[in-house]
């Protein structure tokens, strides 16, 4: 028997809900988060900017927390540190060489946040705190992220980080399996692990398909070459610049996150090319288009990205022209699917042969897929098992992969955010909930956008706005005539006669009710009733309605 | 040489970003309308109910409108009708048995506007006016679909319709090929056909491999089973009453078109099954969840369908529980990713297995792939060719098909809406273009909100609005302060103190104005740029700034 109180993992993203990763493991009082990433809206989150985890159930836990561990560089991980340091002043957080590298640029961009940033290696085992923290190389589509396995007084907990099996990767560094049979060896008490995949059958393929095909492209190719990927894809671009070279192109970086990682991960050592054979735009132009190859950002679609503006060909200096290849060397983020074939259409339209995941073998995912996934649950022999890192439906296919490598389903915890776990003497079981969800960032504001605005914003989008401004004497008793506005509803050109029948309906609606008498909440509700039912019989629609009382 | 003059063939939708179907052919000065389809709106169409092709370019030819022909049942092809009927009158309508009973039944839901409907049969040729019409079987992911061959003066058109090369289809009856053969023996001057699946390399498999999924999973079923697919997918509907009548199940169908189209079909012989086999929700509910079926709309995650509501936990009779199955036997159409997934996680989250495309060979489409499309080129061997139903890349593709099977590139005419082209002696050349667009359906209203609207209401959906109303006097000087209110910028009940600020704010800023001297545009000017910088100081967001200015 121990007298340490029991060791609480704590879920604040990631599971479910909010693709934005953070846990929070206690042990005696001093709390290690893994991971604080963020995610960016989609269409139901009208203007919000990006999405934070919600980690005011460790507002006065301040003092406590010891350090952060990011497992690797995607946004969806590291992408909230800069507000969390704001709120919680310098933390000391753990990170690869890589990563590290790109939080310090992160960081350069909030000049009032700082952190202890410490440096890692994958297979490193070091002490903070109460934190014995053992870091485990893991393969994914970025390089150098780690799972982290922490031995507790209760016992050890492994957490995976985002992971695939990939058994020849660019960089040589496949998963690192026999360290994770060791610690397997050793006990695992709780796994922690990646489910993003888990519901797809079979395996992924290793990203040397993609280099094939992007060889076969560029033999192809007669004309220009523009490669798109991720900016913090620096294997696929590694396979793009060797692969540019091999069919002598020189090529350039287009984009702001891909020129500004690129040097980053060529200073680290992850990231290998010639002074000559990476070129900038004005360099480029000089050449005939088939010693060319672009390599640049935009593969989602985004409005202003590089490749977008390609495709509407309003880019400032780059046309399409009829004999370019276009490659998107990518997946489409669900979402995204409009915005991607309508940058596909529009190149097309110029005249690009456009090649895309829909119709090539240029791209793999970077996360592990179920059978995958049975290889390390058999390898690390978990003694109960919570899926992380997915929807719903993600983490079920996950607990039956571990169901099916012959855990107890009662040893299974399908967790989902703001839900927690206990290890104690080496017992996994259900913790107490806590206030989860989602943060909103919108301009300068972190957390004032809540579901309120989230639905005025909605009925505003489908519908528009009235505006009547009622000017009332001393006794709520209409003066004049109503002035109606209105944004959204009607072309606001053809809409004018429409105001002015709105204005004398409220009017007519209004006198008419002052024979009871008249008192500003009447007024208010009467106007609000009777444009709506204007706006309804007139145009079918449900305009928000704002009544402005004016008193004399 | 012929006297008529050159056969005119316009393309008012479904060629690029309308995917609303509908072409006229002119012949002599009548016009024959090749469908007359609507689409529906995404998340970029705010508060857009339906859009329909803008046939304004018709307007002045009503006189000249012979017939409609619509190629088979989906509302791409066929959902405008009502609406041109209703501005055109009553018009005759070419249809195949199943798609004329599935028009009677929406023309009854439209009471003042009536077709002169006109069944066929494929097989048939007749003439109406000018027009000497052929119609040819062609199977669909809907019964009873045909293509139109139409022989002119200037030579022989050939419309697709859409079309699949299933050999093996549910119905017996495949596409036709001989019968297009015997076309192409004639000669085909123009081609035009569906481009869907033009850049997917390969075959589609047979719809049978749905029907072994289903049965299949089933025979794994130890619960109860929903399936849901499209209500025009008659074929799978059937295969889904089929296993389940194997399986020992009886089948409820759920969902208001289901419950419309199924006894239609049934009626009209396209649908086959027992009367114990399929009864209603009372009866369904006394059996044990191992001998029932549900038949059931909702597989795009719409948010009012019965599985929808299913995976919320809030369908008033069904609930969903483990041990139960959901299948989804159908397509994910862009733009539906999040609602689709939504749905999964609420069905999974209440313990259902869940089998889907992504996971199981559940669906297949109704559109023929790059491949097949090669063997329907080369039976048909059309002079010209003009790819239609597609976004640009898929005519692109479909393009290179037609080149790849021998066509000349200078015979295939890549057209988009808007575009026409003209038949003359048999040579096909491009004609002049004229305006074509979308004219969008919202509430009562048909073509009043354009992209002007559609403009203030994306500013409105991620900014909010911000209404000032400023009292003057006769020297635009402003008397008392400034009403500020706001909706959708900031939390309404939070806000108010910021609304005084701004008040006050604005005050100060005109009250700084008046020294210089007043007038309205200027009143109106300042305040909106006071208020616009107010908001982007306090809260990094623009909204839309509405001044009403109210003269004593």
């Amino acid at each position: 028997m121990t007298t340490h109180p029991p060791v609480t993992v704590r879920f604040f993203g990631g599971l479910g809900e909010i693709g934005a990763n953070m846990a929070a493991v206690e042990v005696d009082g001093a709390i290690l988060l893994i991971d604080v990433g963020l995610t960016f809206p989609d269409a139901e989150h009208y203007g919000v900017d990006l999405i934070l985890p919600d980690w005011s159930h460790l507002r006065d836990r301040a003092g406590d927390i010891t350090a952060i561990v990011i497992t690797h560089g995607h946004e969806d991980h590291v992408g909230a540190l800069p507000f969390f340091l704001r709120e919680f002043g310098e933390v000391t957080v753990f990170a690869s060489r890589l990563t590290a590298g790109l939080i310090e640029a992160k960081l350069a961009e909030h000049p009032h946040v700082s952190a202890d940033l410490r440096t890692v290696e994958a297979g490193e085992r070091l002490q903070e705190g109460p934190f014995d923290l053992e870091f485990v190389g893991m393969t994914h589509s970025i390089p150098d992220g780690f799972g982290v396995a922490l031995h507790t007084p209760h016992g050890t907990i492994l957490h995976s980080g985002d992971f695939k099996l990939d058994q020849t990767p660019i960089d040589g560094r496949p998963t690192d399996l026999p360290h994770l049979a060791e610690i397997g060896d050793g006990g695992v008490d709780l796994l922690l692990a990646d489910s993003t995949n888990a519901d797809v059958p079979g395996h992924v393929p290793t990203e040397r398909t993609v280099g094939r095909t992007l060889s076969q492209v560029l033999d192809e190719a007669t004309g220009r070459v523009v490669i798109t990927t991720f900016a913090s894809h620096i294997h696929r671009v590694q396979q793009a610049l060797d692969a540019a070279r091999d069919n002598e192109r020189v090529c350039c970086f287009i984009g702001r996150s891909m020129v500004r990682n690129m040097p980053i991960a060529r200073d680290l050592g992850y990231l290998a090319y010639d002074d000559q054979d990476v070129v900038d735009l004005a360099e480029i132009e000089a050449l005939p288009p088939e010693r060319v190859a672009l390599i640049c950002t935009g593969s989602q679609g985004e409005p202003f990205a590089a490749l977008s503006l390609m495709a509407a060909g309003r880019h400032k200096q780059i046309r399409i022209a009829p004999g370019d290849t276009v490659v998107l060397a990518s997946s489409v983020i669900p979402g995204n699917e409009s915005a991607i074939f309508r940058t596909i259409n529009g190149l097309t339209r110029q005249g690009a042969r456009v090649v895309h995941k829909g119709v090539a073998d240029i791209h793999v995912s970077g996360h592990a897929a179920a059978d995958e996934l049975q290889f390390f649950h058999n390898i690390v022999r978990p003694r109960a098992f919570v899926p992380v890192h997915g929807e719903y439906r993600h983490m079920a296919a996950h607990a039956d992969v571990a169901v099916a490598c012959g855990l107890d389903r009662q040893r299974v915890l399908v967790c989902e955010d703001g839900d927690s776990v206990e290890l104690e003497n080496g017992e996994v079981r259900a913790g107490p909930s806590f206030a989860a969800g989602r943060v909103f960032v919108d301009g300068l504001g972190v957390g004032d956008v809540g579901d309120a605005v989230l639905r005025d914003r909605e009925v505003l989008s489908s519908e528009g706005v009235c505006v009547t401004v009622l000017t009332l004497d001393g006794h709520a008793q209409l003066v004049g005539t109503p002035e109606v506005v209105q944004q959204g509803v009607v072309d606001r050109e053809d809409g004018s006669a429409l105001l002015e029948k709105a204005a004398s309906t409220l009017a007519d609606a209004l006198r008419a009710g002052e024979e009871r008498g008249s008192e500003e909440a009447v007024v208010r509700r009467t106007s609000v009733e009777t444009l709506r039912q204007f706006w309804r019989e007139e145009t079918g629609r449900r305009p928000v309605i704002l009544p402005v009382l004016i008193d004399l």
